[in-house]
């Protein structure tokens, strides 16, 4: 009985670690899509967000199975509980891809970002692929020292985002050419993007938690 | 020992119930510091979110606790199950109603919304304050009918997200006088609604799972 109830364990640690390299995929084709204008890869991104929605179904019974069959403890009880948690996490980091490629697909064959907003989406892009890289080691290495470093990272999606709103308020030549609809996919692209970098800080701190027992000292971020 | 557990069951509920009236308030000053410009709301909407936060450690710990030492199967599981993750979601519907406040903070002494959007954020707040009343008489109460009929109005509040855009692009006098500022402001306003009330119908998804046992039909929300 013991030894069934490692192996489910384990199982909620490789289904998490699935569920994070489907999400890294997932946003970094739908990346991709937004700045090469690539249809099929958008498509693509939005029909697998039901794997990654799946997974989680799976995931989710199989913790609440594994509470109710083992009443595991201490550390175990740690592992099914984040299970929990982080299941809701990356589907949520899911949806936010998925919301990124409906975005480019929406626009095409034209891209999504104008000229000039295309810079600092670059660098967004390349700040929550980091971020994906990281949750998926995270997952596999239960590292200390990534999870404090994804939560000081995440300091420049913030600062990236903030250049997003400079971008489109600041009184300038740049800005009145933008149109309403530049307008508001670059506030939702910037809003997703943000929103992407805070879960993998909860992905973080729950790490902390599963590792140490002890909740990361509150960052804002939950 | 089972009479100790039935009490802290019960303050699990008396949490969420708790944790659920916090939000209504939130979001309700938060749409009336909106609509009226009232910074001294605002200002309250943001910093009562603590409270909410706290709340949601406090509910987190006692369950994670619950299940250490009570070990609870069946319905008591399903309980502490829900609890955590409708702890998530309130605190989640609290961090909106805290970034609708902000928004008209950051406006005032002016309101966020030009007059031509003031109709259907009317509607919106009308529509999440509904759905703030529905989560709380759904936690105190566990209806199934009540729960059905949350899953069906967020269609409401989905119609008057997209209304915002078709007010934000639709050709026409109206739009071409918004500003970078109000269009930003009303993308982020409809997207806070319309996430607060995808995590009602979340609310509702738990609720029947705790009641029958069975996650609800998938309708795209979690």
């Amino acid at each position: 009985m013991r030894e069934i109830f490692q192996q489910d364990l384990e199982q909620v640690g490789n289904d998490l670690v699935l569920m994070a390299q489907k999400v890294r995929s997932a946003v970094t084709d739908a990346t991709v899509a937004l700045e090469t204008g690539d249809l099929a890869l958008a498509e693509q991104v939005i029909a697998k967000d039901r794997e990654i929605d799946s997974l989680q179904d799976g995931l989710d019974a199989q913790c609440v199975t594994l509470l109710a069959r083992q009443q595991p403890v201490a550390t175990d009880l740690r592992v099914v509980v984040v299970g929990l948690r982080l299941s809701a996490t990356l589907e949520r980091m899911g949806d936010l891809a998925r919301h990124v490629a409906e975005i480019a697909r929406g626009r095409m064959p034209e891209q999504a970002l104008p000229e000039q907003a295309r810079g600092v989406f670059a660098d967004m892009a390349a700040a929550v692929r980091t971020v994906a890289d990281d949750v998926v080691a995270l997952l596999e290495g239960h590292s200390l020292e990534l999870a404090y470093r994804v939560m000081e990272d995440d300091e420049r999606l913030d600062d990236l985002h903030k250049e997003t709103f400079r971008l489109m308020l600041a009184p300038s030549a740049d800005t009145s050419s933008l149109t309403p609809q530049e307008l508001v996919d670059i506030t939702l692209l910037g809003r997703y993007f943000e929103r992407f970098g805070d879960h993998g800080v909860a992905v973080a701190r729950r790490i902390l938690f599963l590792v140490t027992g002890e909740e990361a000292v509150k960052s804002g971020i939950r």
